[in-house]
């Protein structure tokens, strides 16, 4: 039976990069997104016509149930998850306390934190009942430090990164790899950054950092890291790692001109 | 009028002894706890008998809107809250994935980070308009790192940390000192570690670290050194300190014999 | 026996305000600096003159034998060093990997790093016999993060805390209380950040930062807290406490408008 | 002309595997150690008759000049050195700081930060020159933590972590990619873990945890992850990663049965 990587935020971005890279390597990708059965369509397509397995699943990943009845679906009709990517964002860019609403104060939290819970109360038992598994989170920059404006994002991606600690502590010693990786610069991800900026402000952005230039990352460089990261030897396992394109200053940095 | 600080979670342990420090430094310690009338009204008793000034609260922290109301209340009935302890512990021992609910991974965010977030949108803004004021947020080793068994715990107590940071990054320009105390040794506080190891054990427990041999931390200590950073002068705030008793391992090390 | 508090590195920021702080408190301050006999006089009379008692030791750090001889000296002459202030900075500027000679990068080490060993072999098994003492050492962001142009000093205070936290591990049970105090603004120090910027600059600086602004830190405010961090009870020790000004960016942060 | 992969610490553990990893990619592998010049010529020869090109170099790191020197040769003789792996370890085993000496102290700067500093000093100019190349330096837990008896050493790896972070943000930006990777588990390698242990305790060793176990680091194992971080595209750059078996415990938690 093929493995299934089952990637939770299947967009344009990093998530829908994932997922064609696991299905270049020979694994059944189910991309898992909330909205857009279009762009789903066209992902799955294009992973099919490239000689690649791959399904589309719709669902709403803040509701209690879905990513539940997503895994059980995929394990039932397609076969055992061997890699779980949970690619969830949880961002609503910088706002002050004061427009920091109660409700997305939870949303960030229902995204960021509780899902990865959630699917690991599912997926663990399973993984470990078949000797093994894999669980590659995708983190941001706000899960070691909490900038201004950043109330709901950093206190939910920072429960992530710990909820990664302690199921690595309970799981790496059961042959489940988890992997904290923390993504510190912008994505060249039309789905996420594109719609964040609007059409016109992403087009100049693309022409200023991509293009050659590299200043953005692109999500097909990222993938393939994860795919490394996935099947390094149990022997030399990477909890965490981070990401950023060469040109940018790190998180712990500020510029300085020399 | 007399400067108020408010104490969320104040049981015998660190809570109620900062509210008395407090007292003893001229406040009025209002003091809020879930349950124990009699307990809160010893403690109110106490402070009162040594000429300070002390008033009781029961809430239950997790409900929406007793935090608020509560503050509502004391700014109301009592006078401005100058510093706000946020003393509420999230522990639920060291339990498998198995064996944490999801009511429980929710508690844990509840308590842990969202009633610090419901507490700063009521009280943050008072304090701005007044020019000031002072958040001491008690937090535990799991805010830094996810051991075995912590699933809710760690992610709940990262996520306040994150989120201390961001208020701090908002809030201290504003003059509002926001402080994230780590603590890393066992208290001696029989409303809680009694109670987590009942009365046979923890007498035990004293009998071996306590009374004298000072391996549990005092929580009449740990007060005075909350009582110093809330009147740190504003050029020299400090955000984050770690406590712990002399002979204990540091959550970063781990024992060696040499 | 009057207890001794010896300051290496005392001049007029913290390592000065640090001795005349502990020399309020009773202490006999000791205060080290490699040069200006005439500065050093001027703190030691002005601490004699409030009531204090004090002694200036001219020694340059980096040579070896040159703490080591201060310390027994003051040792015989005075009277026991209760605690040790180590505040020697190894900042050189922020210099491009050309610029950062093989001496100077040899000098950040002997001065952040190596000076603390050499104190800690003779002042450790001191104080281990007498059954404890304090070491508060004075550290910087570089300890933590290393900024573009900061190789030789980032490398020598990362150094001196991972120093800090092997010193800690192995003599707190033995009752030695040892601080990594990371000092995150600029400090209003006319004998470090002066010298730096030059009078005309530093007047300017302390017009716009200083002068009831509170924006430069005040070394007498920082004093007082290294004052109460060396007399928390030993069930309640803190082993490192970060400090900047209320209206800095802490390091991890950037700034951003709301 | 071949890309050259320089190893400076080729011992048969993580250094001899990483350059038999990078030959096998194609690279020159210009192996460096101290001693042992039959192990070279045995590394050399194994590399030679697998197809690959590799030369020996027996050189003394903590002399000046050394590193240097070997520096200047293989670019004259063998080709602009592409990839630097600083592979030397400073560990002297855990001591008490009655039992770590002056010149162990200084011993571990040296070996573990200021010969990285000393490479980079000759190569970054070089590589800057070129237009880009790659650090790969290997560290320790200790980097992070300083575990007790671990005076020298965590002071020299903490160093070597910070100056790492001062190299990259100098330099990613001019194409080098410098990368600092945190091995956190015992790694199966004679001729460090081995010699340590002495012959019959390393057998059992091996015995117990290697041999299909997997408890052991592999060193062929991190040599995959060297050689593919070292080609990462540049929009995607890791500077930190942890790697460690899958049976053993982060650095961060300590074991707790469930």
């Amino acid at each position: 039976m093929t493995d299934v990587c089952m990637v939770v935020g299947a967009g344009a971005g990093i998530g829908g990069h994932v997922g064609k890279r696991f299905a270049e390597g020979g694994y059944h990708a189910a991309l898992c997104r909330r909205s857009d059965q279009d762009g789903l369509d066209r992902m799955v397509a294009e992973i099919t016509a490239s000689g690649g397995s791959a399904s589309g699943h719709l669902l709403n990943a803040v509701e209690d149930g879905s990513i539940e009845e997503a895994i059980a679906q995929i394990e039932a009709e397609v076969g055992p998850i061997k890699t779980l990517v949970y690619n969830l964002g949880a961002q609503v860019g910088n706002r002050p306390l004061a427009d920091t609403h109660h409700k997305m104060f939870e949303m960030g939290w229902r995204l960021g934190t509780y899902g990865l819970f959630r699917a690991a109360k599912i997926l663990m038992p399973l993984m470990e009942k078949r000797g093994g598994g894999t669980f590659l989170v995708t983190s941001a920059t706000a899960a070691v430090r909490g900038n201004n404006g950043q109330h709901s994002h950093a206190a939910a991606m920072a429960g992530r990164r710990m909820l990664c600690q302690t199921l690595n502590a309970e799981f790496a010693p059961k042959n489940i790899h988890v992997v904290h990786i923390l993504i510190d610069s912008a994505v060249n991800a039309p789905d996420t950054l594109g719609k964040l900026l609007g059409p016109e402000r992403f087009a100049k952005l693309l022409e200023a950092k991509a293009h050659g230039k590299d200043e953005l990352m692109e999500p097909s460089a990222i993938a393939d890291t994860y795919f490394h990261i996935a099947h390094q030897h149990r022997s030399a396992w990477t909890f965490e790692l981070d990401m950023r394109t060469f040109s940018d200053t790190a998180w712990w940095n500020h510029p300085v001109d020399l």
